[in-house]
Formats: structure tokens, sequence, C-alpha cells
């Protein structure tokens, strides 16, 4: 595919790519200020942190010249929008996605430099959020501000939607979309919170994992008790839960409630070929992490059972004496956290009943049990043949001399699926992570070279979906 | 059985009895004082705590009476030994044990007053260790005072071995009977560290179970990893623990472990009977711990399987996130603890074995599980048909009015064990708690006039015992 088949009116990349370079210390030094905000949604601490991102971003957004910016309250935490618009009606619009809240932190304990005093150390920016997201929601904003400051004008129409509450679940965006279907209209939509295969490898997420999160808690005596008084008499929460949990998954990792493979899309040979082509050092993958071997379904492969096939996990547990030593007692409640990653077909809220009903069924004499959903998103899957595909395809070979491979990824992001469902368009999961960015854990960090090629590449991206036929038929 | 049998050489306990009613206020003040040392042995903060517990007792045992005080470092806590040895060698010698350590008092919320500021409401004393054991312990030196005060000597030899590490399963007191033999030999060993039946009716306990727990780690990966990126594709350390956890023991009490129930010796028909005679309110007790039904292996009673029959419990169970709201993560590491109480004539070493080794092969691919012995201590079983007890049946009806009944315990109280192994003598388990005192819970309570007339009971028991002949023949 030659250049010139993305050439738009004369519109040219390089005048932006030229800005874009002069400023690496511009943009690193913005990238610190929105890492030190700790904008962790989960806790009702960081609320007025929160609200900081929000602003801060607004901020951003409008140096870099985009216009119309308004924050939404939500239900939750407020929704960033802004947009510019004067490409013409006869280019595409384009709507970015990213999210400003980030995961909580703990354990500080593990992490070699305070999480929210980011910190480059051999190439790696190394703070909270710095690849999941803030790092990569930047980048976006960036390559807006290069086309725009270099000239006067961006090829195609944008529209950013900004979240803050990715992390925990909230339904702000979820609400707002249907909403305000108009306000995001748009031809395709762009999101980077994925990773690269390798720190030289592009690739586009075509599939993604759902989600279906709960919490449960056992109930047993109303106080903690002693152990040799009580035990054999009642029922002891913990190991009330332990049945209920050991029940939910084999040992082996299959799932174990009724009905949850029902909806599962099986895998057709070809993709499954597909899947498995993916450049992955297994041994290194696990090495990484100090694991001594992978583990899950023997019928999958580990890239299979990763990006393509359900999971449950406990994410989290809690009850009784966790301190010191010894504490002879049958604890008064038990807790834990189960996630789901779901696949095409399921439907999560399917599953949520599915698994509410099965532990009814498993609830034993003597304690209560409560369930409470924590979550609730499908799975998607793109159409990656579509020509803003073909733009992004060039605009990685223009920055990192190939394609880019495409890669079904384990990971939720439940947003994708709506923006098909509400907005009737696809999106193209071009992230610039790295598949060791240790997301969601201590010492996160973002390689910095690819936060700069991955500006570079939305640059291109920007200017070569300018020039194919991409613009929808305007609804009669 | 005449009052006078148990006349000693004229010696009675009236006096010692008036001498005792002449100080409530002194006692309980006393009380008090012991119960405002946060002496918890199972956390390293409070060493120093331990310390002042241990000389406080040795002082007040010096304002008794008592003689050749001594504290005995040992590896963990120190023991506090005091005799009086004077009442003649034609004279019986009473071994008084205790344990002056308590358990730890989280969750401090659920106290209505602090742990270590005692209140009395309502007739009850309220402070961690009230009833276990300082209260119990506390009626041991006051009898023994209240004799020598007002008589100028005991009708009997006595010695007092006390120990600081009960709650936490140290070894001190372990090690140094053996190399003691000598100076703590006696006629009977006597214990108040149980409960009654009611607040009324006395129970001497001949029975009680010993314990077998362990810390059981899990490890995988090196730090909490994105469930979304290795869901699938590694082990879960909670997910693995839970699995283990759920196949020691099944959803009805069964316990698991290979041979664990090999060395159980059978309830024979009249022990059963016996067991289940004891006055039990079962609805009551499970009321006042808002628990609806009981629970436990469906062959037995809920007399029997609190008292006489093994149980397993996770005692306290810890991994992964546990903040509010969700966090979509593997965790690295997984922890909980187990402890079994054993009956006649499980050994705990065997059991112990027996665990370790089931557990390796309980051990999933993918993690690592790290098993730490915590405690092992036999169960005992006494001889109740010799003359010491009928010392005490008199005392209890000198005092209560009517005769004890004779229970087996579910808890622990390993130094009885040991006492017969190393010192070659029975133990009189004979305690003033109620079952509702909630030792090791929140609010912890000791009933006062049961503190009384425990006091009573004991200066009785002291006297009567010299009456009999219970003099051991002197070895060689």
């Amino acid at each position: 595919m030659s250049k010139a088949t993305f050439s738009s009116n004369g519109y040219s990349a390089d005048a932006a790519i030229a800005f874009a370079r002069s400023r690496p210390n511009t943009y690193l030094s913005e990238l610190y200020d929105f890492l030190r905000i700790p904008s962790v949604s989960t806790r009702p601490e960081h609320v007025d942190d929160i609200k900081a991102a929000a602003d801060w971003l607004a901020a951003n957004m409008e140096t870099a010249g985009l216009e119309n910016i308004r924050i939404f309250p939500t239900t939750g935490h407020p929704l960033v929008y802004s947009d510019w618009l004067h490409a013409g009606d006869d280019k595409p619009t384009v709507l970015f996605y990213g999210h400003y809240d980030v995961q909580p932190a703990d354990d500080l304990d593990l992490w070699k430099t305070p999480p929210f005093e980011p910190q480059v150390r051999k190439d790696n920016i190394y703070a909270r959020g710095a690849s999941d997201d803030k790092g990569q929601l930047l980048m976006l904003v960036k390559a807006v501000e290069a086309l725009l400051r270099a000239n006067g004008a961006l090829p195609v129409n944008v529209k950013f939607i900004v979240e803050g509450e990715e992390e925990s679940g909230g339904h702000g965006l979820k609400d707002f979309i249907p909403e305000h279907v108009d306000r995001l209209s748009a031809d395709i939509a762009f999101i980077s919170d994925t990773s690269m295969a390798t720190w030289d490898q592009p690739a586009i997420v075509y599939g993604l994992r759902g989600m279906c999160s709960v919490n449960i808690d056992v109930v047993g005596p109303k106080l903690d008790v002693h152990s040799g008084v009580y035990g054999g008499g009642i029922n002891n929460p913990i190991n009330a839960l332990v049945h209920i949990l050991s029940q939910l998954i084999d040992a082996d990792g299959h799932i174990l409630i009724p009905g949850f493979y029902d909806d599962v899309l099986p895998l057709e040979a070809e993709e499954r070929e597909r899947i498995n082509a993916f450049p992955f050092d297994e041994e290194a993958w696990l090495q990484r992490i100090l694991v001594t071997e992978s583990w899950g379904v023997p019928e999958y492969t580990t890239l299979e059972r990763t990006g393509a096939r359900p999971t449950l996990d406990v994410n989290g547990i809690i009850g009784g004496y966790t301190g010191d030593g010894a504490k002879t007692i049958i604890p008064s409640k038990a807790h834990a956290k189960v996630s789901m990653r779901l696949v095409p077909n399921q439907n999560p809220h399917d599953i949520l009943k599915k698994i509410t009903q099965y532990i009814e069924t498993l609830t034993p004499a003597g304690v209560q049990v409560k369930l409470t959903p924590m979550g609730a998103s499908p799975a998607s899957i793109m159409d990656y043949h579509i020509p803003a595909m073909k733009a992004a395809e060039a605009a990685c070979r223009a920055v990192f001399g190939r394609n880019p491979v495409y890669a079904r990824e384990g990971g939720s992001i439940p947003i994708a699926g709506q923006i098909k469902r509400d907005l009737g368009i696809e999106t193209i999961l071009l992230g610039f992570g790295l598949p060791h960015d240790r997301i969601h854990a201590p010492n996160e960090r973002f390689y910095l070279p690819n936060y700069y090629r991955g500006i570079e590449t939305i640059i291109h991206f920007l200017v070569n979906y300018a020039g194919i036929n991409a613009r929808r038929p305007v609804a009669g």
C-alpha cells in the first residue's frame, strides 16, 4: 500500500511529527503532572483527586486546542468531553476514549519509588497509571495538539470522551452514552489502553474479554467465638466460604457454575491458529513474575486461555484472625471477591444470574451467604477488515516499520462493546503499553520511547484516515 | 459424705472464708490491676506488658504470703514460680497452674468498653483475660492468701507454676517441666481455667481436646498481577489455597486427612450417655451468638461434637485485595491458619505429619505451598475416681450446695496432658467461668459472684484435701 493512498488534500503528517519531536521535555513534564494526581477511583478518600485529574485533563485539552470542553457530572466520577469539528462534513469523525482514573496503589511497601511520584529509570517512567491509562490517554491529546499547532487544523473531526470510573466499574459513562448519542456520534472509535506484542511490534486488539464480578459475604456467629468451645457445633464462615469457592472452579481451571459455558462462542481452527501465531515467549512471560509453570484448562494453550477463554479468579479473601501467630477462633464472617472474565457470546447478566442461583444451592447450614454484584460487561470482537484498520496498519508501518499483529486480549474494556451497541461503530484498540508494564501491580511503568512513537502513530493514523472514504452515509 | 471426713487436725476453712469475705473490694481492685496489663502473648509489641504481668503476679504472690518466688526466663515469655511448703511431710502437695497471658483483643470496635480498662456491669467484670485466665488464676492466689492470713499456715503444701505463653503456643513451660521435675513434684495438680455448666452448677472437666495447628502459605507470582492479562494462564494462590482447604474437611464436618481418625478412641455408649446428660440448652447456646442452627457430623450430638470429637477450623484467611470495591488481580500470595482439636488417643505429632504429607499431595501446579507447624498438644482424660476429686466434690457442695457435674470440654489445656506424662499426677480442672464468658472474643467477661465463690471453693478444697490420705509414697 503506497503512502499516496492516504494523502488528504495535501495535508501531511510531517509538520505535526516535526512539532511533536521538538517537545519531548514538555510532553514528559505534562505526563509527570498528570501522574502525580492520585486519582484512585475505588477509594472515597480520593474523590478530590479524581476531580483534580478531570480538571487537569480539561485544561490540558484546552491548551492542545480542543474545543467545547465540558466536565459532565455523573452518579459517580465526572466525564471529560471535548471536540474539534472543523475538518468539514465530508471528513470522518474519530471518537477518542480514555480513562483518567487509576487502580489503587497498595501494597505501598512493594513500590521502589512512591506510586504518585513519577520517576524515570532506564527509559521507563514508573508511576501508578503510567501505562493504564494516563500515559496512553495523554498520547491521544498530544497527537491532536501537534496536528493543530503544526497545521492550524486537523485532517478529520475528533471527539474525546474520558471517564474516571474505568477501574471502579462505575456506571457514569454507561448511562451517559445512550443519552448523548448525537454528541458522541462518529465514524470510528479509537482507544489506546492495550499493549504491544513486544517493544517494537505493535498490536491491534480485536477481541476483548468481558467481566462479571461479585463479592461474597458469609456470616456466622455474631462475633468471633472460641474454636474449642464451639468447634464441631457450629459452622465456620471461612470453612463455608472455602467450600463455596472450591465449587466454582475445579483444580484444572474448569468453571463449575451450571450453564457457564452454554453461550461461549467456540474457537474455530483458523482463529486458534491466528492466536497461537502471536509472538509469545511463555517462559519469559512466566519468569518475569517468578512463576515456574503455566496453569489452566489443558484443552487450550496459554494464549488461548488468557485471551479467548473465560476464567474465574478469587481476587481477594479475608476472614478471622490474620495477625501474627495463632488465634483459635471460629470467625464471625468471611469475605471474598470473585471476578470472571467472559468471552463472546456470554451475557454477563445471565452469568450473574447463574452464579447467584448456583451459590444459593451451595449455601450450607448455619451461615448466611450474601452475594453482591460488582460489575458486568460483555466481551467484544471487532471487524478488522474495515478501512480504518488499514489506516491504523499504515500508521504502524510508518513509525515501527511493520504491520501490527492482531490479538485477542484477556483484559476487559467494557466501553468497546457499548460503543458498538449504542453508537453502531467499531473501535480500533491500538495501544502502546508493553506486556510487562505491571498495570494493576506495584511499580507500574510505561516505556517512554513508545510514548513518543505512539503520538507519532496517532498523528499518522488521523492523516491516513482522512484520506480514505470512511465517512458513513448520513442517516436519512 | 460428712464434713468430718475432711477435718485436718482441727484446721478449719471457716476463718479463711471469713477473712476472704471481709475483703471483696481489695480482691476486686487487685483483679482490676491485673486485667489492666495488656499481656497479649502473641504480639511482639506487648513483650514489656508480658513482663509487667509476670512481675505484678510475683508481687501479689509475695503479699499473699507465698515463698521462694522466682521468675524463670524461657525461650519465650517468663514463668512465675512460688510455693509454701511448711504443712509437713505427711501432708500432700498441690501444684496450682494458671496463665497470666491473654488473647489478642481485636476487633477493638466490637468492645463496648476498652479491653484493658476493666468495667463492672450487672455483676460481670468486662476485660480481656477476665475469665481466661487472670480472674481464675487470681482466685487461686487469693484462696491461699486467705488461708495463710487467717490461720498463719496452710493445711497442705502448695506450689504455683504460672506461664505467659498459653495463648501463643510457646514452648517455655513445656521445656521447663521435664528439667524441673523435683521442683514441681506434687500429689495433685489443680487448674481453674474452665467453665461451670451454669451459673450455679459447678463442673469438673475430666476430658480436654488436644490441638494441632498449622499456617499454610501459598505463593504464586512475585507480585499481584492483572487478572485479565494473566487469568487462565497462571494459577491463582487464593484459588489454590481454597482447593487445598476444601479438601481438609467436607461440608458436613468430616475431616478428610488420610488416617486422621485412625487413633480416635471410640465413644462408648456409657460415655455418650454421660456427655448427653450434661445440662445443655442448645437453642439458647446458639441464640447467644445469633446462629440459627447447629452444624457438624450428623453421627454425633452437638455436645459430643464439641466435647469429645475432633474438629478442623480455618481460624483466619487472607489474600489479595481486601479493601472496598473491586481490584481485578491475581494475588501474589494467600495465607490461612488452620487448627484441629484432637481427642484421645490422637497423637498431635502424628496428625501434623499426616496433614503435612496430605497437603503435599494437594499442591497444584504453578504455586508453592508452605506449611508451618504452630502448635501440637495431646488431648487428655483424667481419672475422676481418685480421692482428690472427692475433696473437690465436697468443696463444691459446701459452696454451691450441689455436686459438680463431670464434663469433657472442647478446649485444649495442653499442660494437663504434660503434667500427667512428666510429673505422673492427675489434674483437677475445676473452673468458675461461664459458658458465655466470650473468652477469645470481644467483651470477654467474668461473673463476679463466682469469683468470690471460686475463692471459697478452693479454700474448702485445700482443707478437705489435707484430711484425706492423699500423700503418695516417697519414691526410692
